[in-house]
């Protein structure tokens, strides 16, 4: 079923209408009158609409019903990711979104090679949302992860280590498996917090443990600085029942 | 520690010398004399080394320790990845190597789009080993997964059969989950069976029942053909230790 995200205001309890990109993606889909469509706030609440009417860039739908999406996961997981070159965020953005992430958080960091500035800042952030939400539709979601920046190491710090669990991935970390850190307590929200392409440093680390956060292994091998985040946010997903 | 790939045969316990690729490898590293660098067989087996003399394309080594790697998966993962457009069995390599996985398997399907011929093919396993070879080098394996190709959908379900526990994934299962599949017995090798960006047919996963594979759910997100064996695998290694 054709899925397409409107902002809250616009959802209605009897008939809705889906106009610009919204009306140019149904005429690419070619729907037609008697189609079922979901059509969701973006925010978890979605319907199930029947097409009405086709109209050049203005599709009618008759809402079947409202109800809480189906396909957010369980468990909030916040992504915070360090500053990377070329297209590593956008990868991480759009797979985490599918993966089911709550949000997801680049942040600069002592080794980041990559350190974009404020004002081209807010024209990647603006694209980073877009490929979310793309990604939201396309995997089913209800609900678009927020993509948003932190100036600095130490914010991020404060904002992952408010979850109720919140761990940093380290190379030289060898003891610590995310699995004990995941076992310690119950959580309903989870922070994963991971280095640029040359690693975190040393007093990066101790900063993070002083802020709360477990420091935690992926495993023996060396893991690229996009792999990181993705597998450590599928074995979460898994530990807390979603597969 | 850099590291090094060379054929079983040019393992010695004494002496060793880097050629060819290696040894411009080298150069670009600027290996000088008294560095320790790892050289691998790509099987497992692995020695730390010196190195002793650079001369123009090659590098002579003497041979410190030989021992078994320390960097692989306890575990043995066969991923078998139905064909797919554009670089997404490359990305999927890349990545199912850095993540442990024991061999790639690429197989066709009813949907797929992508149908390499036997002449591309042999150009394309040779380029995939290579991607496998580079990524194991890089994330410190000590084996590089080997990548291959099966003639026929059957093929690739009795190769995946013959794992400890075999597992097909398909979005319209809904009970079903990995970790169910995961815990019914002890494993020490699992094949991961995914299909191509138009899903499988309802028949071909009635056929991979028949084979004994297990049908199982990753989670009520859609995920992209090449984000689903990465899931996969990382919750594999995820559930049998590894971090």
């Amino acid at each position: 079923m054709a899925r397409f995200f409107v902002s809250p205001d616009e959802i209605q309890s009897d008939f809705m209408v889906l106009t610009g990109d919204n009306a140019a993606h149904a005429k690419v889909l070619r729907l037609k009158c008697g189609e079922k469509v979901t059509v969701s706030d973006g925010s978890g609440r979605e319907c199930v609409c029947t097409v009405s009417d086709v109209s050049p860039g203005q599709i009618s739908l008759v809402v079947d019903t409202i109800s809480d999406s189906k396909t957010e996961a369980a468990v909030q997981v916040s992504v915070f990711m360090a500053f990377a070159k070329g297209d590593k965020l956008e990868h991480v953005i759009q797979k985490a979104t599918e993966l089911g992430a709550y949000e997801i958080i680049a942040f600069p960091s002592a080794r980041c090679v990559s350190r974009p500035d404020a004002k081209s800042l807010v024209k990647k952030v603006e694209r980073w949302q877009k490929i979310a939400a793309s990604a939201a539709e396309q995997s089913g979601r209800g609900r678009i992860p927020t993509v948003h920046t932190v100036d600095s190491y130490k914010e991020a710090l404060s904002c992952a280590a408010k979850a109720d669990t919140a761990i940093l991935f380290y190379e030289n970390e060898k003891a610590t498996t995310l699995k004990m850190a995941l076992q310690e307590k119950p959580y309903r929200s989870v922070s994963l917090l991971t280095g640029p392409e040359g690693g975190l440093e040393p007093s990066e680390v101790k900063e993070a443990m002083a802020c709360g956060l477990k420091v935690c292994t992926l495993g023996s091998r060396i893991l690229r600085c996009e792999t990181a985040p993705l597998c450590a946010l599928s074995a979460v997903m898994y530990d807390s029942g979603e597969f």
